[in-house]
């Protein structure tokens, strides 16, 4: 799992996986995977063996099931079953279809014994949604008052959290392969929905307009680069930049935009406003993880709610999994349990 | 300081008084102000020498300045005085201006060696609140979801927090010399206001009723005992029960009845919903404290949100003093900063 963790913002929509080769109750390699497109851990492990004729007989640790696919890099499976290894001890079957425990049939049949730990799910989250659920794994993130509010006046600009809060954003953008914005959010905070540190994959932009006949060429979110998706239900005439698309639908629902992202293989998505796109996401059902940033103010009467809209009839119950002071606010982590 | 929180919850619109009298490096008495109406801590300490002639030449360490006026008990200051104590260690001035500092120069003026340690302010906030700024302290409380609301319709109750929760707001109230609710409150919740564990001095119930010409008799809060005072802008005909009382004025504003309460030596007020009185009294600029409840829900889009009505044009600024779990919910306690 450490050897994993070195691809941390790396590996995209692939996995995080590492691997170890142990013969003699030594480590012989280490391996992970690097990046999205690079070999997979177990090369990457096999090639830091002094001698491909050293994993005959040895043991192979995996954190997850090794592909048996033709992806980006050939199967891995063939490779381990071809270097002799007699055993594999991996941390989870992979979801994905394409494997999904037939990797480990294959080296059974090969003689090689296997073991699942069945422990290392938690290190690719979204991964492992994405291909249990068919969708991507969605977190609903706002900033609010003490008094549940994300404006002092609907069509303002209100700024509520510190410093320590934005970075901590930046973050949570980094830990999700797309962003989804209204309007309304478009307008007001006129965001640019980057990532500072420019990673290497920053997460896919999705802007839901309405009317989007006229878009506002001048707004911060279209002088930067990386690919922008806005929905609407207005074909748009104008000249756009290379990275902006827009796709037409008569009603972009909150199902439709969903199966959008996951037709593109988009495994998280992390909604950041408004009110309104949150009370829709909530009324669908489509909301696996909440983050709250709470900022010490009171906004009073008239400020805008941090969920507004549409009704729900039954509750939507949370389990609180983290509470973090950063600096003068708090950061309140849930996830959904039915 | 621990000899004072032996009267915790029994010294009423008293502050927590703690004594001890220390002769040669050695303790020779302890004491306290036991509950409101009883002697004070000095005489407490004294009654428990083996020998008044003791205090000849000791140490008298209390926490707050002795008082100098004939009250429920006569004055402390003439005791030490008269036994011959040599040198008296206070925790603070006492605020209430019929002391004032005048219990510590009349000390010195008769040869006592006065020090003010000025070290035990925190152990009665609205003590010293009241004195200070001539109105009780205000704590405004709220139950609400993560997405800010109190009410998943208005006008139903909805169960938000859990019994932990419950339990904490029991001892909030017993804080409090008086908790303010408004009509709809008293509608939607049925509530009696009481504190379950039956305290000697249990907070006043104050009900706001825009009109209350006719009460509903049949609500719990008027099934229970102690005071209930309803201030309307009605007069009230009906025969009511002996410890409901009726104030009629044209408007109760905030001010009004903080004036009110302030006149009835109140020292502490919780508020207790509905959003509506919280965003009146926000406006108002009279909220000291806040204590805000989040259960793990969303209540979504057309839920009642927490403060709601009047606007205010400057947020308000608090500074956060405490976040704990209680059960599956969260605790927030914030302090007014200016």
């Amino acid at each position: 799992m450490d050897q994993a963790q070195n691809g941390l913002g790396q590996t995209w929509q692939n996995p995080l996986v590492g691997a170890v080769i142990v013969k003699n109750g030594q480590i012989l390699a280490k391996g992970y995977h690097h990046r999205f497109g690079d070999k997979h851990a177990e090369i990457d492990a096999i090639s830091h063996l002094k001698n491909e004729k050293a994993a005959i007989g040895a043991t192979l640790y995996v954190t997850l099931e090794p592909c048996r696919h033709q992806g980006k890099t050939p199967p891995c499976v063939d490779k381990i079953i071809e270097l002799g290894f007699k055993r594999v001890v991996v941390g989870q079957i992979d979801p994905n279809p394409l494997v999904a425990g037939k990797s480990v049939e294959r080296m059974k049949q090969c003689d090689i014994q296997v073991t699942n730990l069945d422990n290392s799910k938690s290190m690719n989250l979204a991964y492992n949604f994405y291909y249990q659920n068919s969708r991507p794994l969605i977190t609903l993130k706002y900033a609010m008052s003490l008094d549940g509010k994300i404006n002092q006046r609907n069509g303002e600009r209100t700024r509520l959290t510190g410093n320590d809060t934005f970075q901590d954003t930046q973050k949570l953008r980094l830990m999700n392969q797309a962003i989804l914005i209204g309007e309304n959010t478009l307008k007001v905070d006129n965001p640019q929905l980057t990532v500072r540190c420019n990673p290497t994959f920053p997460p896919l932009r999705i802007v839901l307009i309405r009317n989007a006949q006229k878009l506002d060429l001048q707004q911060a979110i279209f002088q930067s680069k990386g690919p922008i998706y806005i929905l609407t239900s207005y074909e748009n005439t104008q000249v756009l930049p290379e990275n902006v698309h827009v796709l037409v639908d008569e009603a972009w629902t909150p199902k439709k935009i969903i199966h959008f992202l996951a037709q593109q293989g988009i495994q998280s998505l992390l909604i950041e406003g408004g009110s309104h796109i949150h009370a829709n996401f909530i009324k669908s059902g489509l909301v696996d993880n909440l983050v709250v940033y709470i900022a010490p103010k009171l906004i009073g009467g008239t400020g805008l709610p941090s969920v507004w809209g549409q009704e729900i009839f039954e509750m939507m119950n949370f389990k609180i999994k983290q509470i973090v002071q950063l600096g003068a606010d708090v950061k309140i982590s849930a996830r959904r349990v039915y």
